[in-house]
């Protein structure tokens, strides 16, 4: 009956529970490492973190279905853009410059690194917004055939749950883009837009019909990963946060960052869990990262009871 | 005996005082234009419309001063920087290149554009803050002799107090730099960091003695003015103002932005007070905008009782 009060039910009793528990209790109780309300700040990456990354990051699917069923958003309107700007002949050499450009950038996308294609030009960053809302509550994961939405892990919304019951700020620090993120932030982990910080496209200010609005631009201006994510955090809310969670070598930085405060904790994801999730390595680098600097470990397969908010567990009360 | 309950003690009864209660009384109240707390946004420029900002933007005065103070900072060192880079022969090529740069930039600098100097190189952006938290003790402004942070305008330390009360999340959106506002936003204007948005320079992340931290480079990497005024609230925190404060043409898209809210309060401080504060235009641009886009102004001279908060005013209570 004790079970019922357990703030993180979905957590194997162990070492990786207890580092939360004994976390949460270390910083908000009067002592050495109190930490007052205005500095409880948890950062947490997106894909692998929070919510499943295989078999692809779910907002490249995003775009892979968005040139499916928008083809017209695939064809390159360069010539107009680079016209428009430098009159008609040099605007044509400048596009074959751009085209070249957009090459070696789809290139750079079937890496994964960079969610740009030549397609964005002149989408708002409403309706990119827009289009990943509607899409989110259409589009299903090729092996659970359900929502990717659905595909969030239950220990990790007890911990952001946990965490803001006890006076944190969490923000989401993704590689993914902004408009893409804050699409599902609010609704999935109760963070607002404005502690959801993500890559970013070059945008531009345009008016139409009398109304200014905000536009993509097809020029990478911010990839939040690696430092990127430790200086994009400084930016944008010029604290050190005291707990990180991660899973990938993306995220190296940003856990080292957040471990140099001394009553800080750091999380890696570790996905072993090949049944009920996926079974990948984060890398040797990261994990040597984890051993240098002593981050606590999730072991997926034996540190959670579930994964996923659907599936029932005789271990849940 | 009534007046002690004024919210707006040193606002002049008139049109902008008007404009200011009617605005909070009808977001708040059940309605039409009722608008929920979570979208209660107002933004406020910086120099001119919170604080004085003649006869030099307060951190151009700030930079002045370092420079003279911390002469090891004024020296170059692009060849060590690029040397490391590429090397010793072209480092010392790109270093003549990044010389002429420099130039140019300090030219950008006397125009009050820019806030890039070559010293400035590898100060971390933790430093950068505390000299400006600093000099803010101790820096006296050239004609009142006080502190520059005690030439912040009363009236509107009164606005931002009561659209606090009534829910609203304030955002200052400077042109100054994210570095220089954050080490006065909170102190004076109780608006915490993550608020405060200002232009930035391009960062780094290095290590010293084992530890990270984030540094300035002489790379101008935005500037929050114009456009980049909405492109930067849009960027951070996703949602659209719906008040808006400001004193210059940098401000017209920011203000414009907010208008097209329904329910919208836009605002341009005018100066026109020579005896207590400075009496300038914002200019025909600006001043064309406010009457086009039905703008509130506010007459320094007429609309404020008192300016400064150390003045005393017979119409103070």
């Amino acid at each position: 009956m004790q079970q019922t009060t357990d703030p993180l039910p979905s957590w194997q009793a162990g070492a990786a529970k207890d580092a939360i528990l004994q976390f949460i209790n270390r910083v908000t109780t009067a002592g050495e490492h109190f930490v007052p309300p205005e500095q409880r700040i948890a950062v947490f990456d997106h894909d692998g973190t929070l919510w499943v990354e295989k078999p692809l990051v779910t907002e490249l699917a995003f775009i892979a279905d968005l040139l499916r069923h928008n083809p017209a958003h695939a064809v390159a309107d360069g010539e107009s853009f680079f016209g428009g700007l430098f009159g008609h002949h040099l605007g044509q050499w400048l596009s074959y410059i751009r085209h070249w450009f957009a090459l070696l950038m789809r290139q750079l996308l079937a890496d994964g690194r960079w969610l740009l294609r030549e397609f964005i030009d002149g989408i708002s960053t409403d309706d990119y917004q827009h289009f990943a809302k509607n899409w989110l509550q259409h589009a299903r994961h090729p092996r659970f055939q359900c929502l990717y939405s659905e595909l969030v892990y239950q220990p990790m919304l007890e911990v952001l749950a946990l965490l803001q019951q006890h006076g944190f700020k969490n923000y989401l620090v993704s590689g993914g883009s902004n408009y893409f993120i804050r699409a599902m932030a609010q609704t999935s982990y109760q963070i607002p837009p404005e502690q959801a910080i993500g890559s970013q496209l070059l945008t531009r200010l345009t008016q139409r019909n009398g109304r200014l609005q905000v536009e993509l631009r097809p020029v990478p201006w911010f990839f939040d990963n690696g430092s990127g994510k430790v200086l994009a955090i400084a930016s944008r809310i010029d604290r050190q946060p005291i707990a990180a969670f991660g899973n990938s070598s993306g995220d190296i930085k940003m856990l080292r960052w957040a471990g140099q405060h001394p009553a800080a904790l750091c999380m890696l994801v570790h996905h072993t869990d090949a049944k009920r999730e996926y079974q990948y390595s984060p890398g040797a680098k990261t994990l040597q990262a984890a051993t240098e600097y002593q981050w606590q470990l999730v072991d997926m397969a034996q540190d959670w009871k579930r994964v996923f908010p659907f599936e029932t567990s005789d271990d849940v009360v």
